[in-house]
């Protein structure tokens, strides 16, 4: 639903953090969203490639989102697992959240997050993790 | 060793990203990391806290720092875990990480992330991750 | 491949654990295993679940088949990350793991296990970790 | 409090599964457990060690009665993770889980599962969970 993309990227742009690194929601919809942030220089490791760090981010920022699709605005990360599979190399990754199961508390969500360069992606990281509804959980983001 | 905290620190001030959220690392020695963050409103997510992202960066690569200290300096972290469990509320967050246990070639690691307000800390995050030597793994950062 | 399948069911069966539990290999091929186990009464929790304990094992075990499809025999799991999201009531479980990026001498799988109830299945866990080559890691089973 | 023991060996009992593995409760008080599980050749892998999913039973089910005994009894886990670092050699392994945050409704823990061997203990594996009240979640055990 287009109106549900507007309201998420007016979430993103409240953001501080995802502003700074360059966050974009790309699609937004029940049960998924996908999160794209550019490789920008200041975003990489030493190696040249985007920083871990960056690609977490996406990872974490996107299943909130799947989650906060089926839960409601007011969520957080609870916590979550990422195995880095592939150094980020290219101009942009982009995360891809769904839900697995919804309670009424809480999602748990699954992530891949792709590097893109020249037009071809190649999978960089796999997140799973458990969104809450704020004032269910312990979470912080 | 204080050869060893320069040398961390010279890694650290070679990745853009770290530069750019305005980590410090405090202490490095074998087996241990402890690395600084300050919330400066940048960092922060919608409702005032440090983003998840932030703390989670901090976790990574404290264990990164604390396997690197035991496994060489060409180390990525493999896979981690995180359960935020209190919002990153303070001037600054500090993740300090420590080797559980150590292979030739992998590292387990934790870390516990504190947010420091006014002098008063209070944990806002644990982890527990698997570090490995460049070209042992599949891991990117 | 029928020689796979054979091979694999061969491995299980020098398992005592997976004897105990009355573990059954389903399917085994490139990337990919399925792992049966009935929920016997003494496989069950107070409530009369299958125990969280037998469907970790379901879904750690059928990520070291997978992983072991593409890395070889000797191969271990050096970690994985669990979540449950619904009781696992029925006849038996059934694990499905699938690879979802393999290194030299590491692969990251991922598994979702289903409780099968008079022939309907419905998800209870999903679980995401790491196989590694037997001497390249530090894991164990 | 010898009354709290008492109580969380009566769960204990209450499951069959434990009871096939022959699980005891060393120990149990607010906010720490200790579960220890005698290595019988039953509980084995084809290479003699305890096969990883009595090891991650162990710890699963340390860090509910850990989170049981700040939440109530009706707990169950909901979601782990758990790096093994060494095989499970020897009589038994033992479970030391403690809650590092407890909410309201949900209780971070984690754990260090030791192999005893000739009355050695080297650490074999390390996990990290959530633990929630029944009804606030969508866990299962």
């Amino acid at each position: 639903m287009e109106d549900m993309l507007v309201w998420g990227r007016q979430v993103l742009a409240s953001q501080p953090f995802s502003m700074l690194l360059g966050a974009e929601l790309l699609a937004f919809s029940e049960g998924s969203a996908e999160l794209k942030v550019p490789i920008r220089p200041e975003l990489k490791q030493q190696h040249g490639f985007a920083h871990g760090g960056v690609v977490s981010y996406a990872a974490d920022n996107a299943i909130t989102y799947a989650g906060g699709s089926v839960l409601g605005p007011a969520v957080v990360t609870s916590e979550f697992k990422i195995n880095y599979v592939r150094p980020a190399i290219g101009e942009f990754i982009v995360a891809r959240a769904a839900v697995v199961h919804a309670g009424k508390s809480q999602a748990v969500c699954r992530c891949e997050v792709h590097a893109s360069s020249d037009g071809k992606e190649s999978l960089c990281a796999v997140a799973q993790g458990t969104i809450a509804r704020l004032g269910q959980s312990s979470g912080s983001q």
